[in-house]
């Protein structure tokens, strides 16, 4: 009954297979093997046109990247309140960039609403020089709710970005599980929406280490080497992340994998709403289930061996739980088992 | 005959069983769970003292952060002039360290020779505020050239940081194989002689991607803590790092696969020596071999498919090679072939 | 009837003067001329103790400056939501201290509120790697809504920084106003409760270019004096700053025009309670008056050669205002004229 | 007989006395008042075309802003070894530009020998991620070593630069000496020759505390307001910047001032030539004599109250010294008298 995060997991099968087979012999380091081209090139078919990818070693390091690809002096990106970029990264973000900065917008679930959105970014004109220049926005996908933007409302983060010239970036941790979860193809709810840049993760559908950044607009990618190699984001056997994304885009096992994760949440999500003592706080789009609990009940179920996390209550929901409730998050991932998710429900 | 670096080998089966037989259930993640802290603790029993350990996924990375973890306002950190640091890592070293410079020493070998490295520190008395202060001395063991430090070599090293109350890094990129080319222990070669900080390298000697940064002062371990987090070294699933090490240190694996790349390069020195055509550039310590050979006789081996790179003739060396001679270096690893190296001899 | 800024105004005749005193002969470069000595030792004089002075060009590298002494990696400083730090400085706090965060902590009239600077301190505790770290906590006396925290509000604010082993910084770009404003002492209003950084602005009160970051714990200075040549704040001619401090603190001119400054600001508000026109958003403490004007009022005064800021209205005076009513700041500073203060009162 | 340097000198009476004037009223901060506007118009008169023109506190600050201008991800700048941004700004231009590197480059008299600037840009081929990537070439006119680059070697420099795609900034910290030393305009010096980026200096020959960054390319102006204020150079009361400048360029001051110190620096260096006991180490271009002492006589004059440096030995000039023999460097300044030149050299 282990619902603390998808990284608890470990690696598909496949992608373990993967790894070992690819372990033997000989190749070029620094991501000149063919082996690394290849799945480059698959990433060109997935995203039906030609995109760079750059192969990295965490998700903090592809957005972090990300945002540095569009820093200015006295940068600001604007992102969602809990996004990852700005509670779980420890300012790796104004690192790579130099100090540039997050301005947090709210929105219901994060996701940030278009108005205030559009009402931020004017916080800050740019004959203004003390306040700081727009330099990029940034959106979650699924996010840290567990919710996912339809493709208009990336559209129309899309559409506010551009209005200001400012690239838009997708951190796509769960992005496997927003794709199934909308039912669509990756060009749809990337490029064809607006977005530039986009950090694909595999790590938390399968993969041991495995994320990708994704550039849209092939101008930026000379600078992207030097960027990656200087922050320490260049591995000398980089096949063997490409080995990981090799098994993990095959006969389209990653988008098997997050539609079992998804499927695991739902069960989830539809055994709490038949329990007697617990709730949805709101129901899941993803592979995240927010749910309310008596802290006795969360007290228990721990003791008898659930592991999940207690959770912030969002500011839309203040005021909504009963005095001896909590809000905890429950992640399904490739590897959540029914029985387990059953276990959970019976317990509740 | 590929003995382009040690890095385009792939991984060592055991290396490769243990990522499988840990792909499977769940672990804590970012570096908290029970197989983390035992293959940390695993350090210590090999150092003969606690140490903090702080997995990471580049050499780069483990070097830039050492740095970082010295850093002061307009640092100058020491190093010898063909240090990894100072030409293969694209500025990270003086990104992680916000602008900190790195002040190239001379010595044979890749060596810094200790008059030199004493004199360049003397360079920047710290009452001078406009030449910036010292911060680090940073050593490479084994070198770029192959060599190894001895341990009174370290010692002197150490004692020159020391009364300039510097702390010393070492780059153990390469940190076994010099370990079993001077027959010592890991104690001796690093904190018995001055080092607190130490890359301390797997990746090159057989795992995917397994490097630690050793701090042997515990009281800078807190801020390590945020200042890998900040750079996005911080693995979720980092026990796949930590189930590389656990089977790259069990049994003594590490010695035995270092001792076989450093066999397989004496074997390459001995035929060279022997050999009509070429003639060592100096003899190897570890398991790197240079060598001069006419510049058609390194064509005609490259088209008969042995890879190996040109390298640049260090200032000691400058004019004692021929007109038509060049330079050239031969990394041997733990999957070199002895019939490799023989097929290579007999075609020189 | 110019009350746009305090530093709109030019330089007190008597520190032009003793500029052009000191413009003959030669001393020596870069702070180390008797000048610089002397009036450094005269800052040690007025706070009543050992201090170490560093005269930079700009609050805003005072500020950054003061921070970036308490760098650390993914830190966090806290400061109020309207502080000049956090809005008015283009990210030089962030840019100098690579990529530390600044936490926005709530209050009326640009105090922070003692509650919630320790709730949202108590949001990163340091065993949550990803979280970050707090750093400092900042403070701005007089704040930038004209009010001036009480000693008892700092001795508060400094206990809070103290328990969480944090130390304390104040912006006192208006330190005189708000001395005078207190009618204490520079040593009470500093270290005796609890700041251990203080910028010391000279500009807004009569200087041309004159600020000095003082540090209260020595042990900080050597550090320093690299900081501030490394951010290129190190004037070869540093005795013309010095110059300016020699007159500024000289038979106490500094305080005579800092309560010449805030006589205009009380006349003014004096004059605006007792108008029909025009309220009082709150009562001045120093020398910031805000004012609630209709803005057909607002555009009349500034057709009529009024020179004034609308300010965007604060959190706890939200719905406050009529529909067309507007918020404006109104600055007085040394060379502020009462007849001047008469006619915008008269025209209200 | 202070022969120090020249911002040992304080102000020239005419500047003290546009600040004076300049003193009273009031005047829009932050560089937007009329004086400022005019005196930056000045300054495209002078280079004979649109220059966008940026006041800062320091020349550190200049060259630091100009290099962080042309910033690339592992960016190197090349230099001559003995360039001020080398050695005398304790790591400010790594700083402003997040640890871009210098890479020095040889050449007598501290200018560079366009052969091995362009050996030293080879070294560094775009496609080598791990050497790092060239981002700019910087040249200091009039040199340290006191010789000015002709308008042809310039050219030279310009048109490596140019080939290689990189901006050219000149430091210009002794500008007007080398300008009246080669008897040519502004323009022609400059961006006539291939200059992009220009720090031009005010505060060596006569001001207090006036350095202007000159950007001959408009494009990187926008960037350049953010650049500035996020590094704390944008004085409120910038106009004393331009108040000093526009005296400074009024009726020719300027090159009248460095009309004579560079008169000085002749009278110097002849006395010199003619002495017994001294000699020129090489002929002084502008306004730094070189002199070979014997340290027995320069310990002499120290004691009668000459004040003037040690130099290094550059590396062209050892083994030219006679043991008991020092290389000495004596700085001229507008506000050098004939008549310390000359007990000067009476001493010798």
């Amino acid at each position: 009954m282990i619902f603390s995060s998808d990284n608890w997991a470990g690696a598909h099968p496949a992608i373990a297979e993967s790894l070992v087979a690819n372990a033997q012999g000989y190749a070029s380091a620094y991501g000149t093997s063919e082996l690394d081209r290849r799945v480059e090139q698959r990433f060109s078919e997935i995203f039906e046109r030609d995109v760079a990818v750059f192969f990295v070693g965490t998700g903090t390091a592809a957005n972090s990247l990300a945002l540095s690809s569009a820093n200015r002096a006295g940068g600001i990106a604007f992102c969602h309140r809990e996004a990852h970029v700005n509670v779980d990264e420890c300012g790796a973000p104004e690192f790579f960039s130099h100090g540039a900065r997050l301005c947090p917008v709210e929105g219901a679930r994060g996701r940030m609403e278009p108005a205030k959105l559009e009402a931020e970014i004017r916080r800050f004109p740019r004959e203004n020089v003390h306040g700081g220049q727009p330099m990029a926005v940034t959106l979650t996908q699924a996010t840290e709710s567990g919710a996912v933007y339809s493709l208009d409302q990336i559209e129309t983060i899309g559409s506010i970005a551009r209005s200001h010239k400012l690239p838009l970036h997708m951190d796509g941790a769960r992005f496997a599980n927003a794709l199934v979860s909308l039912g669509t193809t990756p060009a749809e709810m990337t490029w064809k929406r607006g977005v530039d840049l986009l950090s694909f993760g595999g790590t938390k559908n399968g993969c041991w280490c495995a994320e990708a950044l994704v550039l849209f607009d092939l101008s930026k990618a000379q600078e992207m080497h030097f960027l990656r190699k200087r922050s320490a984001q260049l591995f000398s056997k980089s096949r063997f992340v490409a080995a990981q994304f090799d098994a993990y885009l095959a006969g389209d096992l990653w988008l098997d994998l997050a539609r079992h994760a998804n499927a695991m949440a739902q069960r989830l999500a539809d055994g709490i709403t038949a329990s007697a003592g617990s709730r949805l706080a709101w129901a899941p789009d993803a592979n995240e289930v927010f749910v309310v609990l008596k802290r006795e009940a969360a007290g228990r179920l721990q003791r008898q061996g659930a592991l999940f996390y207690d959770w912030e209550v969002p500011h839309d929901l203040e005021g909504s739980l009963a005095e001896d409730e909590g809000l905890y998050r429950l992640v399904t991932s490739f590897a959540t088992r029914a029985e387990d998710v059953d276990r959970f429900v019976a317990a509740c």
